[in-house]
């Protein structure tokens, strides 16, 4: 079914998201802040409103993707929300995306907020996640237009859960970033083949040890955090031994350090028998 | 074939490594500073020496898998090293790897290291990978033995190769382990559903961006760091947003920091509108 959507805010992410929209046959009215934005999308069948007053005016579900949460209420201040969906993807952190739904709420609109998990040149294909909080409501309604820009989860009715399990997936990414940064200065200090190595050993190994660190979810529920194999003391000693190889090799282990820190610190409270799991209670 | 083979050091690792080549039908003759750590192998067939130097003595094939390699060196001096090929399963560091492999050779014998890319309990089974690097000669010989207890990988003739890219790996293990503590921490300071959130989200999420940063590998062989997508500033926003949540949230950041550090030491170099990959430099 063909909506009426409004798309207030034509960065990269914006343009991409409205541009799926319009291929996908919607009704697609779009502003921006500086209107040359717009030119390509008015080009694939967009229709430009001048003010996000006519904008929000136009249809009853708004999107909006702007810079930061502050740009969002000062761009819909005075626009009629009253009776609208709003579906808000800026980037922004939990308590930002509260204060924004309840603002919304102010004016009669109602709330979806999303966390992007993908970058533009991802949109509307395969792989790109959007986490939605809020209202269940305007979910259920627009699930297909949703469906459109990337595949779209609902994680409950607290606004505030969409951008908090965004920012741990980001979390986990960049954790694993730092590893790997360092892994393959390591590999290239040696002078060691790279490509093979990440190709044929890094990437093998990182999918099977996550499905490893799954396991942890037990401990962190139960607080038992004892383990059979690998203990805090036995991981002490070899990040200790990875330290010490990182000098040896004249690389910067600094991405590393915090973790053997808290490892150090366990250890201290007499709790080196226990498993890496148990480091979430020092965080 | 079965293959006449002494085996030095039973801990955990010794052991289930020893009892792998057992069960092959491999003629086992074992040694262990405390000899009843010896006795369950004995009753699953293996031939107990009581000096390093009859058990070496015993095979032309020597594997040890001993506490460091100052065990190695201290345990098989004297001993009738001369036309020998050593496997040496000894977790260390590259250094430590190239010196025992030219004391090995200054007493005649022949050397391939190992690290070992398991835990005790996945010995013999699926997923257990050792990296070899040292003799070609040795690995391509007993390679059906090797087979027994791991997937192996020859690496290289350096004996310094094996135990680098085992550290490489490890590292990698440990930013993700990084990562996904403070992910795991984030949610669970939420209260939002962590079972599920590393299932169904951090998981699938991690193995894609995997994908993404073995992309990278032309960047670290090229030099040029350029991005079309998420570039330094980016990313230096978001880990800003993200520090900032943990701080509301009330859970540490400091796994994240040093990687945030060192995005804000690259930009200052005015290098803002670089990708990721271009952090390997500040390494």
């Amino acid at each position: 079914m063909s909506e009426n959507i409004s798309f207030l805010g034509l960065g990269l992410m914006g343009t991409a998201l409205a541009s799926s929209l319009l291929a996908a046959g919607h009704h697609v009215t779009v502003w921006n802040r500086t209107p040359s934005k717009a030119e390509p999308l008015v080009a694939e069948g967009a229709v430009y409103a001048d003010t996000p007053d006519k904008a929000v005016g136009a249809s009853t579900l708004v999107i909006v993707c702007l810079l930061d949460h502050a740009s969002v209420t000062q761009t819909l201040d005075g626009t009629p929300l009253a009776g609208r969906a709003v579906v808000n993807l800026t980037n922004g952190r939990p308590v930002e995306a509260r204060q924004t739904a309840d603002w919304v709420a102010e004016r009669g609109g109602d709330y979806l907020g999303g966390g992007i998990m993908a970058v533009p040149p991802m949109i509307a294909k395969p792989g790109a996640l959007i986490l939605y909080s809020g209202s269940r409501t305007i979910y259920d309604r627009y699930e297909p237009v949703l469906s459109v820009v990337a595949e779209p989860r609902f994680t409950g009715a607290d606004p505030e859960s969409a951008p908090l399990l965004d920012m741990a997936m980001l979390t986990g990414m960049y954790g694993q970033i730092a590893g790997f940064l360092e892994a393959a200065a390591l590999v290239r200090s040696a002078g060691l083949p790279l490509r093979d190595f990440v190709a044929t050993l890094l990437t093998p190994w990182l999918n099977a040890m996550v499905a490893q660190q799954a396991t942890w979810v037990d401990s962190f529920e139960s607080g038992d955090h004892s383990t059979e194999v690998s203990n805090l003391e036995i991981n002490r000693a070899g990040l200790e031994n990875l330290v010490r190889t990182f000098r040896e090799q004249g690389v910067k282990p600094d991405l590393l350090l915090p973790l053997k820190t808290v490892i150090d610190q366990r250890t201290a409270r007499g709790l080196g028998n226990e498993g890496l799991s148990g480091l979430i209670e020092e965080l």
